[in-house]
């Protein structure tokens, strides 16, 4: 089966096949962090977050929630349905980290009242900014589909949070991304990794995230498998 | 009758009297910009300034929107109910300049679709960042207030929009305060003026606001004069 590069992105390729309205996510060991100022890769990074995102995507659809994932076709690469992408990341947060904490001055760490969305535009000249409904309304944005996004949002947080905390893991924040079918059906798209959520071990602490990468805190390999470990070996609540 | 200062901000001096439940603003000659990192004065500002307020509440009153001013009592200083004010600043734009033209990558002097509405959080330590209602939901506020907030956002752009235009000035953006009064009654309060819109000439494009401070563009207290002129000379319709 044939396969042409569509879009090769900063942390997959992204290719079809003579298969109509159908792609292929080839995750890639290469990392970057601060809008790519930052680059790195170490072995092993693809094929933990495919299997990562195979798994969560999995439990998800089983939980009711609309996914691009059809199948993972080997180690590193997913076969995901085609979509129109909204230019939108829907950021969810649990715990206060990263940007969050400089934004309301609040420490790392500190627990949320309810979870919090973002919703930032998906432009990397822009730098990603935070922006509002009115923004976005601005932009070509239907009520209908920032409805849709904040909704989404705080579904799959509702079905990850307990997921991962079955398995020792806090999910102290995560980025998704959403997209339309040829028939116009919104879901969740992207993938769901250590490099997309912060996932913080319930007992120790510990940053088994991108974190690791980003401010080189050491291990950040063994981290990655640490998760893979506990997404894939747990049973399906 | 004996004047308490309550509370000197950046652009007024706020005091109480043995009248209950009001305060005098004594509008300064003091400006301060980029979070008081810039400073200067002319005389008149204050004066200017006062009159503009004293102004426009009165007009926005005889629209029906509530608005925390009594009277005027000197040059420079207005009556007002005293509130307990919202950490928020309520900004509203019909066209794109400042830090939208930064955040969406339009040139300044470029048209929105429709007025975009922002909640920043009043805090000059944080650098008053824009946040959604997540956020405010986190600090406390209910949803009650940050609809009225944006609501009453909405409602003065659509009474001061042809006022100002009117007068041959185009109302770029603007931003306003929302307090409570003993009752629990949401009002308009702090200020409306050159200081906290951007105002421009409709047929030169000249900015008469603070950006002539904010940028040295020289002419600002020429600038100011003008707007009291348009604003106290026009008839009200
Ligand atoms: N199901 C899908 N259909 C089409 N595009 C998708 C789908 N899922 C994700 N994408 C897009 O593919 C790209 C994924 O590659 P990635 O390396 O993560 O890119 P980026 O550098 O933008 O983060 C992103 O632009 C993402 O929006
Ligand atoms: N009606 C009111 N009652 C109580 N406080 C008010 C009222 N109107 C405005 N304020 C507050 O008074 C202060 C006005 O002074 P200003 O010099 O503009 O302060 P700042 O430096 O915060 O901009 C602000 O903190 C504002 O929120
Ligand atoms: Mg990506
Ligand atoms: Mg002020």
């Amino acid at each position: 089966m044939g396969r042409t590069l569509l879009y090769e992105g900063k942390a997959k390729q992204i290719f079809e096949t003579d298969e109509a309205g159908v792609l292929l996510h080839r995750y890639k060991d290469e990392a970057t962090a601060f809008n790519a100022r930052k680059r790195g890769s170490w072995a092993g990074k693809g094929r933990a977050n495919a299997a990562i995102s195979a798994a969560i995507f999995a439990y998800l659809e089983r939980r009711g929630i609309p996914t691009h994932f059809i199948e993972q076709v080997d180690e590193v690469t997913l076969k995901t349905r085609r979509l129109q992408m909204l230019p939108v990341e829907v950021v969810v947060r649990n715990v206060a980290a990263g940007s969050l904490s400089r934004l309301l001055g609040y420490e790392e760490g500190r627990p949320l009242r309810a979870p919090i969305v973002e919703l930032c535009y998906k432009n990397d000249a822009l730098g990603d900014p935070m922006l509002n409904w009115y923004h976005f309304r601005e932009l070509g944005l239907t009520d209908e589909e920032l409805g849709f996004c904040e909704g989404l949002g705080l579904r799959v947080n509702a079905a990850l949070r307990p997921f991962f905390g079955e398995r020792g893991l806090e999910l102290v924040d995560f980025k998704i991304e959403v997209g339309r079918d040829a028939e116009g059906r919104m879901m969740l798209a992207d993938e769901i990794s250590p490099d997309t959520c912060r996932l913080w071990d319930k007992k120790t602490g510990e940053r088994l995230d991108k974190d690791r990468f980003r401010r080189d805190l050491g291990g950040v390999e063994e981290a990655y498998e640490e998760v893979l470990r506990r997404v894939t070996g747990g049973e399906d609540s």
